[in-house]
């Protein structure tokens, strides 16, 4: 059988940065570790494994570089690190990231809440981390987060965040994400938006990153690839959250695109079995229940028992 | 401003009736009154308000009677009550049911579960019902139940799904529902059957009822309604589940479909504050949780107080 390796939709998993970060218990170093290293054999060729900011703003994840150094890398796997400014980025590169993530918000005012600078104080500090990473093997994407809306100022004007991706290109960074930070995004907006952005940079540079707040992560994922887009961010068991909306849910669950693009014939080359076992784990890991579907559910193909009518 | 109603989404509201029938606690008779109550103000212009089954077999909806004549109908809404067979029917024509739901599974040996008789005997009792209701004012809906997938068998045949729809049509149902029970079906399942059975019957008569048992029920319902489906069945909260899938998630959630909606511009005709106040009070109501994501997280447009800057 020929595949069609364009039609291939590539899945980065986010569960230990952006799952972890909001988890209100302490997840041992040597779990995160475990997590990692399960998602390595899973099928994955990214994996987002820590964040370098202050341990202040994030205590969840201040042990980033023994998480990095504690990890057995898989060949084909980049493992990308979240950083904010010139010093985040130095510990990520001394705890040997394959790629920096840079984040930055759409909105004035989310950046202000979320990175306690302005956009162009934002857009500074990324220059300071491109000259330092110049002539290194790390790769950089940069992050647009409120993309689709900002849970302060409403709705986000698409001719910003189209400025937004020219600025990120001409500074040379290699790939970028359109974040649905808080989940405001719908199809209908994601596919005018992803059409625009991807007259602009190849599919494999893009990524999108749903969460589920408000239900709507698959149908936006959907959207974005028929706009054909390729890469999509997405947390096991459907990990992380939102401090704005609590009780909602988080990042899309990985499993469950998982099998959504099993069902409908798109290829992820990740083993669905393997992650379902890795979901059904965290419950008991971090003491609460999670809001992916499949792994309460089942795959389609786990067929049920059938009753015995002569009961009835 | 001119409104293209061909594009409008009737939404049927079914928490009275599947989403009530599952609950583990007794909803007293005036409860479920004014719940129903509240939603006929909601904009709904059908609401599913009952089963007239076997006592035995739902306890939770035994008062069927008591419901439908307690109710404050509103003009413009259609009251449908869901029957297996002609007592059902002879039941909800007293009680004053404008339409009777029959219901039938695709599967064999899911009918046998659900319905303790063949297809062919289903079949048969359905022509038991068109026949005592000959001349009647009643509406007649058939539903085809494990539609896209049975718990038991597993993948459905389509060709055995148009042929029951071709069989409903001959018997002179006036609307057929293709049902999703147990949430197995697919966005590219979904498109292909529903343009073929579109083309046997206009979108007025086809309703789509999903499950969001594994998270794909918007999904399921954008790939109905851009394949020209009309009419979706959902239950606000997401009320409803599956006895197979303890923890999933049960019937597509109302508000969220209809802020999906919203949010495309896609007319609906629904209140969404509205339908939001009464979610919000259905855990009370009932004494757990709802999937429900909307009622959690908000509208979009509900903004968060800008953080105080300074004391960052």
């Amino acid at each position: 059988m020929i595949r069609d390796f364009s039609e291939r939709l590539i899945v980065q998993e986010v569960s230990p940065r952006d799952g972890l970060q909001i988890e209100p218990s302490w997840v041992e170093t040597a779990d995160k570790i475990a997590l990692i290293d399960e998602l390595s054999l899973a099928g994955f060729s990214r994996i987002e494994g820590g964040s370098f900011v202050s341990p202040k703003a994030i205590p969840a994840l201040r042990d980033g570089e023994a998480v990095f150094r504690g990890i057995r890398r898989q060949s084909g796997v980049i493992y990308v690190a979240l950083v904010p400014n010139l010093k985040g980025a130095e510990r990520a590169l001394a705890a040997g990231a394959d790629e920096l993530n840079l984040v930055m918000s759409a909105s004035q005012t989310h950046n202000r809440a979320n990175m306690r600078m302005s956009c162009e104080a934002s857009l500074a500090a990324f220059d300071t981390v491109l000259e330092r990473v110049r002539g290194e093997s790390v790769l950089l994407n940069a992050s647009i987060a409120t993309t689709f809306g900002c849970p302060f100022e409403g709705a986000i004007d698409e001719d910003r965040v189209v400025q937004i991706v020219d600025t990120y290109l001409e500074m040379g960074m290699q790939g970028i994400t359109l974040a649905d930070t808080t989940g405001m995004a719908n199809p209908r907006q994601v596919q005018r938006l992803v059409k625009r952005v991807l007259s602009r940079l190849p599919a494999a540079a893009l990524t999108l990153h749903f969460h589920n707040t408000r239900g709507l992560g698959l149908c936006n994922v959907l959207a974005a690839y028929e706009a054909g887009a390729r890469r999509f961010d997405a947390a096991v068991g459907g990990l992380g959250g939102c401090p704005f909306a609590p009780g909602a849910s988080g990042n899309i669950c990985t499993e469950d695109l998982v099998n959504l693009c099993d069902q409908m014939g798109i290829e992820t080359g990740i083993d669905l079995p393997g992650l379902l076992a890795i979901s059904r784990r965290l419950p008991a890991l971090l003491g609460h229940e999670l809001p992916g579907q499949v792994a309460k559910a089942g795959r389609n193909c786990d067929l049920h028992p059938i009753p015995d009518f002569s009961l009835g």
